[in-house]
């Protein structure tokens, strides 16, 4: 790779994520965009690139890596928090894993230098390479190995799909109030804002930590015709309760 | 009260809300505050405040309520979420509610403009005067009764309380990876930005949404040694789940 040249990137796929990296890396690396069933858009005097980049589905991972050495890469790697990087081992030498933590959602604009990128590779140089890409879109570039990723991704579940969850059943109790969800908006965005601050463990505020039972009584009974936004409230509630004692404990020791 | 002069306005209390309050409404109108215990703050020249705001935790705003004649207040109002109107009725003719929904801690910033107040009055007169009070502080304003109220507190311990104890999980499931639960925050914004454009219906994303059995029991795998866990997660995709298929139901009939 001549160090004042553009790199060379396909980006395979036609999802959100694929959409994303292209506009992130538009002008900056010398960029294909191929069409993941028929590998049209790659333009015949490349004889060589630097990245191969699978941005598709976690199940069909493999069946399109097989078809990247008619790329002639110099890596491959693929954009998942779930899919360990063993899964490219047999399609290239060199290979890796370019996983952008971020939800992505088309024609969404996003500070693409916000985005906290997850390299991992099958050698040292194979590092460098992602780690140049990920530099040109972002100046948060990590390194995590497989089982760190899965706990990541583990972890980005929680923090962002089930929160959203959690969103969705406040929309449903406010409902027959006429108050719009987007009035708890203001109030997520500082629960958000403080934990760059403190720990989730200090910023917990609530019923649940005060262990105030009037309160989550009064509420228990308001969702007494909604057992599962009961099991959930009450779960998380005593899952606040046990933290504060386990806190509680360690401080006494 | 006169239109011309600056509204006289007691803050009673020593807490986080009458902190953010009073620095939020300084300048604005002619401040006194209070001590909740020794009511000392007010100056002996003043005989008729227009509005005493009781800043106090829920237990114990009945019994300073009962305090509240001394300053002879046009209107009493109280700031809590949960407790209805209607235990201040005693204590002065005039009394009401003033509710900013927003999650207070002293000495961090906030815009105060971007909060939402909730406000609920005994009388007509009563709702303008606290209106006034609310339109220095933010165009957010909205009236919710005492029953509209307490689901609004309700909704903002799922979206909100509940919201902080998942990142604590997270940051949990993240401790040996290195990776600090920060790490996640970008996600976690953009998450909250994405709401105020889409429904969180439509803003679903993740495993269970997808109804992804490999990702999904990957994760119960990883979380077999933290029951509690585990019990959220099951509890919060099956939701997740449940309410897809509820949607779709509903769009075939």
């Amino acid at each position: 790779m001549n160090e004042n040249s553009l790199m060379k990137v396909a980006i395979i796929g036609s999802g959100n994520v694929a959409w994303h990296l292209s506009k992130a890396l538009s002008h900056k690396v010398e960029l294909f965009n191929l069409n993941p069933r028929t590998f049209e858009g790659m333009p015949s005097g490349i004889h060589k690139i630097d990245i191969a980049l699978l941005c598709v589905k976690d199940d069909i991972i493999e069946k399109i890596a097989k078809e990247l050495p008619r790329l002639n890469p110099e890596i491959i790697a693929h954009t998942s928090g779930s899919i360990p990087m063993s899964i490219l081992s047999k399609y290239n030498p060199r290979y890796g894993v370019f996983y952008p933590l971020q939800t992505f959602t088309k024609h969404t604009d996003l500070i693409y230098s916000d985005i906290p990128f997850f390299l991992e590779a099958s050698d040292q140089e194979g590092l460098e390479i992602l780690q140049k890409l990920s530099y040109l879109v972002s100046e948060k570039v990590f390194f995590a190995n497989s089982e760190q990723r899965k706990k990541l991704h583990l972890a980005s579940v929680f923090a962002c799909n089930f929160t959203n969850a959690l969103v969705d059943i406040s929309s449903d109790i406010l409902m027959d109030t006429g108050i719009p969800y987007q009035a708890l908006l203001p109030l997520l965005s500082q629960t958000i804002e403080k934990l760059t601050h403190i720990s989730p463990a200090q910023a917990q505020t609530g019923p649940a930590i005060r262990d105030d039972q009037m309160v989550i009584n009064s509420h228990l009974e308001m969702l007494e015709h909604y057992p599962i936004y009961k099991d959930i409230y009450s779960l998380l509630s005593d899952y606040i309760r046990n933290r504060r004692l386990k806190e509680n404990h360690k401080n006494q020791i």
